[in-house]
């Protein structure tokens, strides 16, 4: 009940995480604002809130634009932070739009929180990708922060900006650092934001899977509903002020298995070995997945759905609707 | 020998440790060139080079200036990238400056390199505020990075694109995560940059030194020939291509004690203990010194300057030369 009539913003409220969150809060009777830019390239799409856009307000609007965040910030009791830049190979590509929207975006919105609205609550969506290359496995939130990547830099330098005006400013911020999310509504357009997409539009048109390398990399993946747990615990509950959380699955796979998983829902396509591109090798992280058990512990969140059942609602829903995610905007 | 007639790069090159690493090179048949923008408020002074300004290139323009970088990147061996804003209250009161210094401009400097130069070895000068508020002592390199204030955070930020080039680009870079530097040729007129630096001023005007909280806060200090002598090391030595070094001191003293020995030079003004203000009570790091034995063991470098003698050398050059550095440019 905690969300009951609260008001709250949800920054990149249009893409995977965002348009699940804003259901469940609508469904809580919280009153929803969404500011989101719907930047090509990225993961939100209107077709995301269409069941609840009546019961939104939807500001299609960018968090590096100060007149958006004065428009948006006031009034709000809770923000959950998520509009980002996630690419990884697109933020090497264009480390100034990465760090624009990752870094300065991120320093205006603390800066209009801070001027505007200094008791507001925060929640920051980050990346275990900030922990580079694992040192050890499964990782914690303890692991040294040595980023392989722009992307990676630059959420990093973004925990820091929170983790500031949280200690110097008296806003309360929880920051969690999320693992590979997937679900009905993530972007499958291409491999820029999620490769997970990539592959179920390549399932659904029948193409083989590429694996970089021998697919031995291990992973773990969160449904979308489980993050969004997730995030509604970190925005609800008093011991999560100033903490950061890192999720985890239920399961490790490598990404061999993973194709396999996936090829087998259909009868086509199967998956092929392929080597690992040069521009991705340089910053591919290896095997990664996390150790859940401070937010379990402190939070009693853990991740409920099981993968294959959550991969295959999920190739259902773009059976159904694929459409709507393989529109090219200008 | 290794730096005879090698082409150097010193940004920040009219700065305490810039100019004094200036005179060691040119010393040694180096041909050096030091650019600095002379920015007010930092620490660099044309005074620092009075010895030596006819046998180095000086580029008074900004490492924020895409020309002056083009200009004088290529055809250098090393860049000694020393350029910075180091101000910890500063970056709090203009966190906009302190970010396009030590963030965009280190991009842009890294950029120059890898588009023009990319062979090029770069030795870069972060600081130990990295790490933030310790969790043990003496820090080490493997203490978790979480800087308390934007200075700390742009700083480290600066470190992970240093190591993204090296990684991805292939640059050569050694990183030294400084301690308190000082020396003949630090800036005196306020405390912006170096609270020891003011302190000599105020030493030479009979003024008590003022010290926050109780003075029991520990610290440890190099010597600029030391620091001097680590950043040649750095450059010169195939085995610290890729690692980051802390520095550390040859003793660690409370402020108090620091304070009663450097009252001590002159029979005027003493010290006075006096209430934290908030402003910098928020950002405090409280005790903090280095454990330097990774460069000791690797590099055989260790701090050899006295630190009673240190002071002393440092405040007699302040009795002659005040003057030059207590004149306020515009």
């Amino acid at each position: 009940m905690h969300y009951a009539h609260k008001k709250v913003l949800i920054t990149g409220g249009l893409g995977l995480i965002g348009s699940h969150l804003a259901r469940r809060l609508v469904a809580m009777g919280a009153q929803v604002t969404i500011l989101d830019a719907l930047l090509p390239g990225h993961g939100g799409n209107l077709f995301n809130i269409r069941d609840i856009q009546s019961q939104v307000a939807l500001h299609l609007r960018d968090i590096r634009d100060p007149l958006a965040l004065d428009g948006c910030i006031p009034g709000q009791e809770i923000v959950f932070n998520l509009a980002g830049q996630t690419g990884h190979l697109a933020s090497m590509l264009d480390p100034q739009s990465d760090f624009e929207i990752n870094v300065s975006g991120q320093y205006l919105l603390l800066e209009t929180c801070r001027r505007l609205n200094p008791t507001l609550r925060i929640v920051f969506s980050s990346t275990r990708q900030i922990h580079g290359r694992p040192r050890y496995l499964p990782l914690n939130e303890d692991h040294p922060v040595q980023p392989m990547d722009f992307n990676g830099i630059h959420k990093a330098t973004g925990e820091y900006y929170h983790q500031l005006y949280q200690r110097v400013y008296g806003l309360e911020v929880t920051i969690l650092r999320l693992t590979n999310t997937y679900g009905p509504g993530m972007r499958i357009m291409d491999a820029g934001q999620s490769f997970l997409g990539h592959w179920i539009r390549l399932l659904l048109e029948g193409v083989p899977l590429p694996i970089f390398g021998d697919g031995g990399q291990l992973r773990d993946f969160n449904h979308v509903d489980d993050c969004v747990e997730a995030l509604l615990l970190a925005g609800s509950r008093p011991e999560a002020v100033g903490k950061v959380y890192l999720l985890g699955g239920s399961e490790v796979v490598s990404l061999l298995e993973l194709a396999r998983r996936l090829s087998g829902f259909t009868s086509r396509g199967g998956y092929a070995l392929i080597p690992f591109p040069g521009e991705r090798k340089r910053i591919d992280i290896g095997s990664c997945y996390g150790d859940f058990s401070a937010i379990a512990n402190e939070l009693g969140w853990r991740p409920k759905m099981d993968l294959n059942q959550g991969l295959q609602m999920t190739v259902d829903y773009y059976g159904a609707y694929s459409h709507h995610y393989l529109q090219r905007r200008t």
